[in-house]
């Protein structure tokens, strides 16, 4: 009776969930299949409070008639689940990074790509509508010839000290939505990285590898400048904006607020601060993403594959390589 | 096994169909029990899309478990089902206005109170964020005495002809709105009402009886001074704001933009326009009023009554009556 | 050597003081002459620190080749030193109001018009960029047919209560401010006009005779209706915005801010206030102001004449008149 | 009669007419002596307009009973002026740069310390109010331990190349405020410099030697890293822009509007330009920068010294040594 194409949801954590919502209240082009995860009684929450099943396992999945799977799992299981997508033919929509390892990223390239399968990656800031139109300025000319990028993305504040350790670090985490929005918003790939990292907020961030502070300046392949600022603890909200300067202007994309009341006395104006949760901010994205990916089955083009997935992982080791040795590291420097 | 208290939409037009899918996609609290409209073959394709039985009489839906209704249905309607629901002990959500006609609402007044039933009426405004926040910031006194009050509220555009017949007029159908919110943010009645209406965006609205441009102003009993200006066209989007202004500063409710981005040139800076439609801006308020309607259930106290209901009624006969007359009228002056 | 027009500033109080420094310091095409005032010992310290002669009396100056005279004494001295240099064939700058008396107002009029002597009224709001921009917006038909006009016009803190008592009261001290705005955005003259007044901010402006917070409603010629509001003390600072609704959008002018800078902590966002002084708002329109009068002398064209002085007092004679009557005021009901 | 310190103006080109203007109409405290100008025609015009002495030679002013001067002349003359002056115990008020050569920058600083003399160097920005506003919020504990600094500052079009021959570069010449800035606001040195430069405007910049888009990162003593992006043609207008973020929040500086008036329409809002000439911006803070000189006369101490001039060069000189070779550069590298 229905012939929407069906997604099943692999990995039914915050994220996951996040989607698999999603797909069920909001997105009427694609209907929710079934949902699975190792953690077996996280899935049939989820599968009981949206009326779908919880798979015992992916095998089941990919051997039955679902048209495709968005891997919503930890990091490290990505690239198997979707080189095994790819092989049994399903569509993916695949959660960032791909990888923390280039091998393993360059696996999953050239599965996916012998498959012949339709996939999207999950860099949900490009459907954000102010980002969108950024970059829709650039590509209706409106800003003249992009000549520097900058954008800054603050986290409210640090996630567990036991996510930091396999997250990849800052660079791999965090960074790398900018490495993806410099590469949307100017069109063109990073040849060069310089970045500088410190411990600000948390000293445990140190002891686990990792920088809790940082900025990095790309050079594009057009000779764009960008400047990424990055830090894990904005005590003022989820500071995210995207500056594009250009030959016939500027386009920005400020910060929402909460709402817009002000209030005005002798002591100044005071307004709402900025949404302090990243999904307050960014529902709508990950909703325009779902639409989207089910416009992108249907022409058969998708706005990001696994290309899109790869280069962002080069910027970011080749800023690991810049603060390790403190120098401007080549992008064509990194190899897997 | 499912102890929430259950709700059955009366009316599944535009706006009862919107209230029936965010009960049952976002108010976790209530579940849907049925709906039910005039026009069986609408709320069939509603109760499909959201899994639940379309009644075929509201006789059955009072002679049900169900715990409340929501009366969504054409204004006419109001006060009969209003009056049955209550003699039938179900709690009770009413949509804008309660009627037009004063004697009904006193009617409807008298069995809800004798039924002693609890009854929400369906001013969403009350429950935006901004609105909301300007309420609170003259609750805590920051403010300080409220001396004026500023309302703008303009349509995008006008609805149609036959709508406007029936409507009760601007005043009655859309100022009215923003008499809930003048006593909302006052907590003080409105003693005096002078209005000016005009035709100016459309003869056919003017033929049909009513205007399409409105200046009110409202003297409360505390002597605050409240002024309206209402306009069914403002080109640029759904204008939406509230100013207080007190002894010890002002609190005002900006319009939102779609999105924040702009763009700077040697012509200028160009941001985005404001919501057009009035759901863009307004769906998280009628979500927030499901919440509280299901907090009133459990405390016994709602947020409105059916009071709140026939005050602006009152103002908006009042203001008709102003227009007519051309001179300031009490509230008083007005009767059943 | 120099062939630049002269003037004397008659009335060395603080708004007379300020033109003359204006136009020594800042207004090269205008050489002043000399300064005079009642009270010498005042005129003797304005003329020494900018280097003119204090004259002795008004009669002097009159019989000199000065070209112009600026008229910035007491109300009540108005009329008289306008007839008086309109017979000597001097050209005028006249500070707002003409008279507190419609008569003399008149008798200016028919003196100035007798003698076809250069005549500008001091409105200098007309000059502020923001304002000015708002009625180039309606003048280029960027917002259609006017349909609404809304004046905020806000004092930080009431005058001395002696000053009150002297003053005409709110509408036709501060108001006639606003009614001359009305009347320059929309371009069309005021027939009738509502206003309610009250006592908010101290009873002293009560005993006085006078309203410190006051709302008005005007009908235009065209229609449009233009809705002002006045309060003596806000406590946020000098609330000056305008606002021109119409068929094809809105154009507003929104206050200042002192400086840009802003402030973001997890309690929200602080931005500095807006300007406290009318001077830190409006030196740049009495700059202006003057400019365009030195433009005026050359072209023979004042932007403002003797006869926009006029109206604005006959519209606060007619709130007056509503206000003590309680009724919308025809301004033909209104004579001298 | 007045006993006022004296101050001659060296130099009456541009920036030294306006400086020479400020101190006759708007610095009470201050008389202006005398001008000098190796263009003598220049000098007195300005001389004529002011109504002071036009000097034959600088020997002779400094020959005389001034107290000051102000050195605005040609960047190549400044050490000169400032060691005689100093060495005729003159107060000196020293635009920037002091030199482009170190050596002679510490020439010029052993002179006046050795001298004894008051000195303030020129940098205006300190005494913009929002700037000002920014660094007063950093060092009241508004926005906690700082961690990173961005500073945004892009000219609306380039100078004649015929200046950029002699400027020293866009490091010396434009972004030495940006540097200075950087110290102000953080209130620590800078120890590393890395730095790219990009020709994007016009060829002939390039052809001159030097760059016209530019970013740069410095590392401070205490951590902190800032990021300043500089163009030397930015359409919209004089872009000037400082954020500080902290531990406990963020305090920016952005950019006035020229006016504040808003058209709103169906195509969206359009907001009128920030200022195009840096005059229209910054005039305010140098008639501050002349109430501190006046004020650090009095009380023995400057807000800026010689060594406040010192600094940013050295770190122009190391930007400018990071973009040869292509590295992070310690400003303990750069030597005289």
């Amino acid at each position: 009776m229905n012939d929407n194409p069906t997604i099943s949801v692999l990995g039914t954590g915050r994220i996951g969930k996040m989607h698999a919502e999603l797909i069920v209240r909001q997105v009427p082009g694609l209907d929710l299949h079934s949902v699975y995860d190792v953690y077996a009684e996280g899935a049939a929450a989820v599968a009981a409070d949206l009326g779908v099943p919880a798979m015992s396992s992916v095998d089941d999945i990919l051997a039955s008639d679902v048209d495709a799977v968005a891997i919503c799992s930890s990091t490290d299981t990505h690239v198997d689940l979707a080189v095994a997508a790819a092989q049994a033919g399903k569509a993916i929509f695949l959660e960032k990074p791909v990888s923390l390892n280039l091998a393993e990223v360059d696996r999953c390239v050239a599965a996916v790509n012998a498959a012949g399968v339709q996939l999207q990656m999950g860099f949900n800031r490009r459907f954000d509508a102010a980002h969108a139109a950024v970059q829709k300025a650039v590509a209706d000319g409106a800003v003249g010839d992009v000549q520097m990028v900058k954008i800054t993305s603050r986290d409210p504040a640090p996630p567990p000290i036991e996510y930091i350790k396999v997250s990849g670090g800052i660079f791999c985490d965090m960074t790398i939505h900018d490495f993806d929005m410099a590469r949307f918003v100017t069109g063109s790939e990073v040849t060069e990285v310089y970045a500088k990292g410190a411990v600000m907020i948390d000293p445990a961030i140190g002891e686990a590898g990792d920088v809790d502070t940082a900025v990095v300046m790309l050079t594009h392949e057009n000779g764009v400048i960008t400047t990424i600022d990055n830090s894990r603890q904005a005590v003022y909200g989820y500071d995210q904006r995207v500056e594009v300067f250009g030959s016939a202007g500027m386009a920005v994309s400020e910060n929402p607020r909460e709402h817009t009341a002000e209030v005005h006395t002798a002591d100044g104006t005071r307004q709402q601060n900025i949404p302090y949760f990243f999904l307050e901010r960014y529902i709508p994205s990950y909703l325009a993403e779902w639409h989207a990916f089910v416009e992108g089955l249907s022409s058969g083009t998708m706005p990001l594959t696994i290309e899109d997935g790869r280069a962002p992982l080069v910027i970011g080791l080749a800023a690991w390589m810049s603060v390790r040795e403190g120098r401007p590291v080549k992008t064509s420097e990194v190899s897997a």
